[in-house]
């Protein structure tokens, strides 16, 4: 029990401290050996394999799980007996299990894998309950709860951290570190989006995982309702990052298009037969949306949420400064394909290949994990971003992405329905940092 | 003399019956080897190239030339003597020269290569002589010039053509081919741009062609005047004919966003002395400008506009159905640079290679004119325009690009400064037709 009450105060007065203190890392105090222990919520297709990733990190334990689908729960639970040798308690009896969970006295944070629409109150349960939380990435339902979020961390100070792993694509740090060297001049105008074919998935709710919750998920129903840039954050994060977003810039406003919707209802008349319950559903999203989002220092970002037609998979990042330019060739499948420009350098008016910008410019992180991120998920991603929550937590100071982060990124997705639903009207952009981003330092990838 | 009037005879009463009859072409009536008699309005660098390819073609002599640069004048004269033999008579002492060429008796069409400004409105004085009118691109200066141009055409019912030369790039022509033979299903959505450096010829105000004309020519003034889509006609020419705009289709609404301006400053300040008088002008145009479009039959179409950064030169061309997706992979140089996924036929989410496509779905007009239009300017784009524009002359027909696609498709440049200074406002887009598009049937490409 005095350890316990250890722990807790250990979490409370470190991330009270960190406000204020820079406290050594653990690490350098010889402490490293101390186990973080994590709870893990939400375990369907996602959250195994985040449950994977968690586990081969060192000296954390996975204590407790939750999922309201029993099939979820005893796969997790016997996964983490597997591998840890102790079974975690699992929680899930009924919608607000989650919430038993978070009133645990042995945890140091907990990871949120759900559906889109529990990221943001589940994040902020988790302040309330005093846990360092970590939220898989979604749109917010409204920008109210993207207020909330940020008002909940401004009340408990319990941080929290948006799992966005494309910020810790290979490529994208790469890119990332030649923009502060200088080399792409001054920052003009980004692209970035999200391609990917997704019928299948969306028409039948069907997850990747070991579940078999079948057909309706949180795809499926944001999908049938809403019409907006519904996930906005893979895309934004690492363009956010590129432009200081809320740390020295702001997005002033944006507009947002969507197409007609075809794909998904073309899909299920071509694969499901007359009699599918499921072939005859009304989608309101439109198959693409654009969103044009114009910042404060006066960069544009353009950003295409496609996942209701055919095609090969693509993020569209492009990267444009007064010296250079960088882009993703069409296809995100590899850095061979990502091409780069450097005005003066390049041979006049022809892309070069990024491979070995890549290589000369790779980011100080990804040298120091290379190994360990390549054998993990995601192109190693899910190991970065995991490895960073939890020496957050360990060291008791902020995580790289945060509460403003996610407010602004998430918040994305009901501004651009603003938009589309008043005729492509330009929505001015909340300032979730009231005031702080003209002071604010970039802090990601810095650290 | 009799000779004259009967050639005003066959133009007046030949453009006033195509409207209402079809007469059969002259080249089937075995009168192909009739003189079609042109004059050239401008004859810079894009009008000397545009003269030579003129030229090319079988049975046109050019009769008078016109440029208000002595250096230009003298050259284009010379040019037309050595080719055809006999020396075409001269127009350029004043501004309004124009007015005088366009009264001659014995001219069929004029050719309009002047500075973007001039296109509009001498393309109405044009018609307003009775003179088959064929007009370079570039932006509208206003909507209410767009209107005038209909107008007048309605009044006067002497066609005009614009020559939007990407309409017959031999990948767009094929891919027309494509869509109208339902190869990619429903189209949902379509991106273009212009992206090529023109840092130093806009700050410099060069031009490419023969002339010594000097600094601040038409680029330099509009982009140190105006901020908006100014060169919209390449990229959205194309993409409204595989959309039908206002053949069964309409733009119903647009937004636009300039991001700040640095590119010609940025090259300026790295280029030219301190003492150099164009170094330290303060240009309006942003950088990048990005164009939503949304359409009546639901489809989306982004534009970029990108000429003040160091880039590559790419057309950002890209077309996607229910069906698949043809793009170009960024650079525009070559078929080679273009893919295309076609569902359930392409090997899953993988791209293929354009180049087999292209020539599978050749459309007719490049297989009857492949050797000509391959030994020609521009790709042999040049070539096929004033080819299609001469035989309208001979066989008094209509346009396959007229005065309703002119006017909309530079009213998008107006249009798109419009949403820019009212902070990326949707406007609505005019309806030069008058209600006539929801049953025009589209032309291009089908004669």
């Amino acid at each position: 029990m005095s350890k316990t009450i250890e722990r807790r105060t250990f979490i409370k007065s470190g991330v009270a401290a960190s406000i204020a203190l820079s406290t050594a890392p653990a690490i350098l105090q010889g402490k490293d050996d101390r186990k973080v222990k994590l709870g893990i919520i939400g375990i369907g297709g996602r959250g195994t394999g985040m449950l994977k990733t968690t586990m081969r990190l060192p000296n954390v334990s996975v204590t407790a799980v939750c999922d309201t689908f029993p099939r979820n729960l005893k796969a997790a639970q016997d996964l983490v007996e597997k591998t840890q040798g102790e079974r975690p308690d699992g929680y899930g009896d009924h919608e607000l299990s989650y919430l038993d969970l978070l009133e645990r006295d042995d945890l140091d944070g907990v990871v949120i894998c759900t559906p889109w629409e529990l990221h943001i109150p589940m994040t902020i349960a988790a302040m309330k309950a005093g846990k360092y939380a970590a939220t898989e990435v979604g749109p917010a339902s409204s920008v109210d709860e993207c207020w909330e979020l940020v008002n909940t961390y401004e009340e408990t100070r319990v941080p929290c951290m948006l799992l966005e792993n494309y910020c810790y694509f290979r490529y994208n740090m790469a890119v990332l570190n030649m923009i502060r060297q200088g080399l792409f001049g001054e920052l003009i105008h980004c692209t970035c989006g999200y391609g990917h074919d997704l019928r299948e998935r969306i028409v039948l709710g069907k997850g990747t995982g070991p579940t078999a919750k079948g057909e309706g998920d949180y795809r499926s129903t944001h999908n049938e309702h809403r019409n907006g840039e519904l996930y906005p954050t893979h895309g934004f994060g690492p363009i956010a990052q590129c432009l200081n977003i809320q740390r020295g810039n702001r997005i002033q406003h944006l507009t947002s298009t969507a197409s007609k919707s075809r794909g998904l209802s073309q899909w299920s008349k071509d694969n499901l037969d007359s009699s599918h319950k499921r072939r005859n559903i009304r989608w309101n999203q439109g198959d693409i949306v654009t969103t044009t989002l114009k910042c404060f220092n006066g960069e544009t970002v353009v950003m295409t949420f496609d996942t209701r037609l055919p095609r090969p998979m693509s993020f569209m990042y492009q990267v444009q400064g007064t010296a250079g330019m960088w882009m993703q060739d069409g296809d995100s499948s590899s850095k061979e394909k990502s091409v780069i420009y450097l005005d003066g350098k390049s041979p006049k008016h022809q892309w070069e290949p990024f491979g070995p910008f890549q290589e000369k410019y790779e980011h100080p992180l990804w040298k120091s994990y290379l190994h360990e991120a390549e054998t993990a998920g995601h192109g190693g991603t899910d190991f970065l971003e995991l490895r960073e929550f939890v020496a957050c937590i360990r060291n008791q100071s902020l995580p790289p992405i945060d509460a403003y982060d996610a407010a602004a990124w998430m918040a994305i997705a009901p501004l651009s329905e603003a938009s589309i639903s008043t005729g492509s009207a330009p929505i001015a952009f909340p300032d979730f940092t009231d005031g702080a981003w003209m002071t604010n330092k970039p802090i990601f990838g810095l650290t």
